[in-house]
């Protein structure tokens, strides 16, 4: 149904009104209103407010029907009440959707329901795209648009996320920001009035920008249209799921949260399965998923090549390997002379290939060729390069503290050098993918100040650096399961 | 065999020597040099290098023995063939016990197997402590002793860890210090040629400083004996272990990192699950559980209360605590009536007690407190108030971008009082688990800038808050494993 409307205009609004937009820091219409202008939406914005004459320095309209230039979507945050006769005018205004923030609807009581049923009957007469009630919002990161109360901002990218959980979708976005993941559109789908993850699903199918798409479900009401859309958009665009409600507990949280009934867990998920489609059970997970499917290339197979910085976490991440599906194979006579050229003697001679603290800058990039110009493996995990500048900088600290004869010229030079290693490695490592058609998947040593996700101007792919081995080892074997399924399933 | 030796004067240095001192960036001698003077050890710290006069501005020494003053701890970081005859030396000077940094050991041939059986050999005759060889160092936090490669420096606390491999050891070392995990100490154990972790098992059962004990292991020399005194100690003091090298990849890796030949996994769990230890799979999961176990009171039974700031996230934690074994009780009427004295009359009246973005300030903590007081819970999960400040910044941002007409002072003062609330939010978690003596595990918004753990001077509990539901659930669901192995071992 989703192509009835033309959500095209709703995520890609030439001009866009708040109703109910206020200068009251913290309210609704305010968060929205200062998101968008701060966010630099690059059309006109109109606050509605009939008790304000300027709102941000803008001139606050009485009414949508009063702004005098054309409105393609507007944001609503006034009282439930209100709503029915504002659905109204925006159809004569020739409003093409609205993002309907107010709560108390649906979700509320049966005066809420009847309420929200009318609504969207009224929306779908005027041919209104209605997003919610009861949304967090949207973020349109190709129309610059940010209309979301939590303001995190993140880039443009190819992974789109729905949402039906407002606050777990703001958090999802918050970290995608803070780990450099690109975002092609969020969308909090609140109530579902009228607009449903599934008919989003279709829109996304088509969606230029978006190549991966994340789902977090607690309820879908057309199961079966629902199913057949997603597993014909995962054959071409991966679409991950997280459901929350599994549990008899979660059930019933689901149930006071959005008034929806979730189906049995063990049905939905055989179900995805059936379909091909990525089940997963935390909402780390769905950053994860999203930072590898989005920015690195598919492996082949499930033989991984692992080249690290220290013997323990060599061992840590084969035990994950295996215990994932995924083989760590024995390194031929050639590929060991290979790998041997560029390391001291006493090197592991094995996969894992430890680097045993080799000081030539040239190795760990020298050993992850080596083992992606192998056709032994299909993907490479290379651990703790990135992230050694934080341990590099607490050294600098301690011997500017504790060596009074050291120049300050020396530790500043050290410095720049681990800093400029370190993007060197990332670039390098792009370079490989870009070569090669394999994936690298990284992990830092320590926390980094950048997130996971390193762009790298001009290349298809980008570095993606895990924090822990077990997320870069599930990420891979994800990977592998979605090419299985898709492969299998494509074949039919 | 732990005390046959001083331990507590190898812990408890009041003098250290530095062997192979050296002021030369990034060497191993530098490197443990720098860190035990930048990280101000109290007592005379002698570097030892015949080929230099001073190092960081202190006088040089051309042996152990051309030392004037006692020496109870020696850091040896020179050549494998220049320790046999060093650790005579040692024994001239009545040194208590040596951190044997240097490598080329058993590790890497039989040569040098037959070296370290010679250099432990000594060691015993001398009755000197050896730790190592190939050992990262080691952190004394209540010594004010920092001597491993890595500079990270954790506070002092009550947890204690034992790494088999230096580089995961120091990984899980950064991440404490990080995350504000207060340490009684760390050893890098090495290849384990004397002082094995059996033995330091038995020294950290003494260890006033030490409450919980952290493990990572790739292989036991004496299997029986270790798992004897873990068992114990474990009844004491938690013991939480992880195992590398599980699988046959993982274990392959062991096998060329230490040389050790690790055991069947499924035994060493059957094992440890008879003995009461709790296993981990994951690096991470250590971190989590010692911020847990070392800083909140143990629930007396698995019934656990959610407050939470948003729906989704009730159901997230409701589904994990029902896979995890943990109860979600739903609440009887007088809860209900008592909760929701604090809440506005349209809150989801059951458990998860959602708080519907309420705005009085009490309201998150009374809502905690009222499910505390109450028998039905063990212990309370709150997601989402720490964490909160990292988004009204974001919005304070957008404000000061976005209205003209917005007060500087006004802004400051609304993120002073983020600041101030999130404080005393934490101090009421904490003043709550004192009076109710149960847990509280907190779950952060948005990554802070603070770490997991936050102390409120003069309080037994500490404040933990967890990036994530799932950390959270683990922990807690971890916690009452534990007390349920140990209660019946204990009454056996």
């Amino acid at each position: 149904m989703g192509f009835f409307y033309n959500l095209e205009a709703v995520f890609k609004p030439s001009s866009v009104a708040v109703v109910g937009a206020s200068p009251s820091f913290g309210k609704w219409g305010q968060l929205i209103m200062s998101n968008i202008v701060a966010g630099r939406f690059p059309g006109p914005v109109y606050p509605v407010n009939p008790g304000q004459e300027k709102i941000f320095g803008l001139k606050a309209y009485r009414s949508v029907t009063e702004i005098p230039g054309k409105v393609d979507l507007v944001f609503v945050a006034t009282p439930a009440r209100t709503v029915l006769s504002l659905m109204e005018e925006c159809g004569d205004k020739g409003v093409k959707g609205v993002v309907l923030i107010t709560s108390g609807f649906s979700e509320t009581d049966n005066h809420g329901k009847k309420m929200e049923l009318e609504v969207a009957e009224t929306c779908r007469r005027r041919g209104i795209a209605l997003i919610g009630p009861n949304t967090m919002g949207i973020i349109a990161p190709y129309a610059d648009l940010f209309a979301t109360g939590t303001h995190s901002r993140p880039g443009r990218g190819n992974v789109a996320f729905l949402s039906q959980s407002g606050n777990l979708g703001n958090q999802l976005i918050h970290w995608a920001s803070q780990h450099g993941i690109g975002v092609s559109l969020f969308v909090g789908t609140g109530n579902e009035a009228l607009i449903s993850c599934t008919d989003l699903l279709e829109y996304l199918e088509k969606d230029s920008n978006s190549d991966i798409i994340i789902l977090y479900l607690e309820g879908v009401e057309e199961g079966r249209r629902f199913l057949d859309v997603a597993a014909r958009v995962n054959l071409k665009k991966p679409v991950i799921i997280l459901k929350g409600g599994r549990t008899d507990a979660g059930r019933l949280a689901a149930q006071s949260h959005t008034g929806s009934m979730s189906g049995r867990d063990e049905i939905f998920r055989a179900v995805c399965r059936q379909a091909g489609l990525l089940n997963v059970r935390v909402p780390t997970e769905l950053l994860d998923l999203s930072a590898g499917f989005s920015c690195l290339p598919f492996p082949r197979g499930n033989r991984v090549g692992i080249v690290t910085l220290g013997g323990g976490w060599g061992v840590v991440t084969s035990d994950e390997c295996n215990e994932r599906g995924l083989i760590v194979p024995p390194l031929p006579q050639e590929i060991v002379d290979a790998v041997g050229r560029h390391l001291p003697p006493y090197w592991s001679k094995g996969n894992p290939v430890d680097l045993v603290g080799t000081r030539d800058p040239k190795a760990p990039i020298a050993a992850v060729e080596e083992l992606l110009r192998w056709d032994g493996v299909d993907a490479v995990i290379s651990l703790g390069i990135i992230g050694r500048l934080e341990i590099v900088r607490l050294l600098v600290d301690s011997t500017r503290a504790a060596d009074p004869e050291i120049s300050e010229d020396f530790l500043k030079k050290v410095e720049e050098f681990s800093e400029r290693y370190e993007r060197d490695y990332v670039s390098s490592m792009v370079d490989l993918m870009e070569r090669y058609e394999k994936p690298i998947l990284g992990v830092t040593l320590a926390q980094t100040r950048e997130g996971t996700v390193r762009t790298v101007q001009g290349n298809r792919y980008s570095g993606v650096f895990y924090q822990t081995p077990e997320n870069a080892v599930n990420v891979l074997a994800r990977m592998v399961e979605y090419q299985r399924r898709v492969g299998s399933l494509r074949t039919l």
